[in-house]
């Protein structure tokens, strides 16, 4: 049995706990949260306490996560984690992976549904239509990334992002704020506006009372490609996906969790993985089941 | 650039060579059929007489594609196929496998779209709710394996399965058949529902004059997946295809030489297969795009 850490106790990492829980193949050893708590097992404030373990589930915010996942590695304790700003991924993946390596551990990076599963399914219908044209739409749902994106502008005292799919891969994102007592709507505005997790997109901010009311923990996605018609018959592949958004995370996590236990040192992104690796049970079972 | 041999040249066939014909990754070294045809290439009529290729590209009915392969991998040639017999599949991927070894050779098998990429997102979706249950549901379309099968049956000339959709994973197959002269069309019918690819599912078999008003190469799969609701969420997952039938094995199987050429030595199902492995460019490239 291999022992975990489970590295932030918020909305994810309350899920990947009872998921663990109920593993039978994996078990774990230590919590890492600000926060206290009754728990059964040993809770630490800083991750520099813990006692080893095989590996690291980081349920903690994006901005975090790296140089966390990098003195986790260092220690020779792997990781694996849902970093998702897209654009930086490569680079935190090249990072993880000098260090991974160094320390004959693994990680898995950028391992929610998007980035994550949504990659894979990208990937896979590029390989059926090499020459085709994907759309990625999104939602309706709240966004964790971005509201926790929002949440860190200075003047906002709570926040929720809502991404709506706008077709053809392009999605609007609307933020409901509530500001911190003395700053400036506009102003907040604008900073949010700004922001890289937002910059790209059909961005409305919103000042609200009270968050609850556009608060679901539902989520969606629709992914799209259409590859070019051979005598008449056009190739489309279509894949939708709806779900609670941190279970699903939580559960990526868990899988992702699975199959760094099975990889050379190194840091791989999901497409890098072999998708059996991701699942419990043998292998040949699985393969007689599922191929 | 490596080089492949193409070996079968029908309507699977036809549309690799296309394809490779196409790519500026891969080239072409020579064909084996049992046709004459004018051709660019060196053809052989016996895959002994083939010059050494890095990579075999079997295009060539499910029954005689192991044994085939076997020839190829013990000369150190590379192998991908699309045999499509679920159920014999893990057994030849051990014969394989120990072969491919054996002679530093890698063998992809099953890497069709169903088996092959409906495998992987089985495996995928299961990744994303273990506790859930899956359903494939083919077509309607013809299916190239079970028409293959009945044409292989005595008494019949020539035959067309057409795969219906009945739900929840469930399907009918409707068999169009020309009877070789003084062969009698209830014991064949008989020995064709008693056959291993139809003995499972409800079958009809239906004497006809000419097969060409039932045959279309669309063909199509619907993927579900329910996993049980969280927090009044329920989770689903969909994957739906419409492609020409040839042509989409054709390019799966193209996308398997190009990661078969990526793979340590053995034999493996494509959900062994890292995704990214399927596609051409560069891996930095790809990760930055797709992930």
């Amino acid at each position: 049995m291999k022992t975990l850490a489970l590295i932030g106790f918020g909305n994810i990492g309350k899920k990947v706990f009872k998921l663990v829980s109920e593993a039978s193949d994996l078990s774990l050893s230590s919590i890492v949260s600000s926060q206290n708590f009754d728990s059964s097992l040993p809770v630490y404030k800083n991750i520099k306490d813990i006692p080893h373990a095989d590996l690291a589930i980081l349920c903690t915010p994006s901005r975090l996560t790296p140089s966390l996942a990098e003195d986790l590695l260092a220690r020779g304790i792997s990781t694996v984690d849902s970093y998702d700003i897209h654009s930086d991924i490569y680079d935190v993946r090249r990072r993880l992976d000098a260090i991974a390596k160094a320390n004959k551990a693994v990680a898995i990076t950028a391992a929610g549904w998007d980035p994550g599963t949504d990659s894979i399914i990208r990937t896979l219908f590029e390989a059926m239509a090499p020459k085709g044209k994907s759309y990625t739409n999104f939602g309706p749902g709240k966004s964790m990334g971005h509201s926790v994106a929002a949440r860190a502008i200075k003047g906002v005292k709570d926040a929720l992002s809502i991404t709506v799919p706008a077709g053809q891969g392009l999605h609007k994102r609307e933020v409901y704020i509530i500001l911190e007592e003395g700053s400036n709507f506009e102003e907040v505005s604008k900073l949010i506006k700004a922001d890289p997790y937002f910059a790209k997109d059909d961005t409305k901010v919103r000042q609200v009372e009270d968050l609850s009311e556009f608060d679901s923990p539902g989520h969606g996605v629709w992914l799209e490609r259409q590859g070019p018609g051979i005598e008449g018959v056009k190739h489309s592949f279509e894949y939708k996906m709806r779900a609670n958004n941190p279970a699903l995370t939580a559960q990526i996590l868990v899988s992702a969790a699975r199959a760094a236990l099975k990889q050379e040192p190194g840091c791989y992104t999901m497409i890098e993985i072999p998708p059996l690796d991701f699942l419990e049970g043998g292998k040949e079972e699985n393969i007689r089941r599922l191929v």
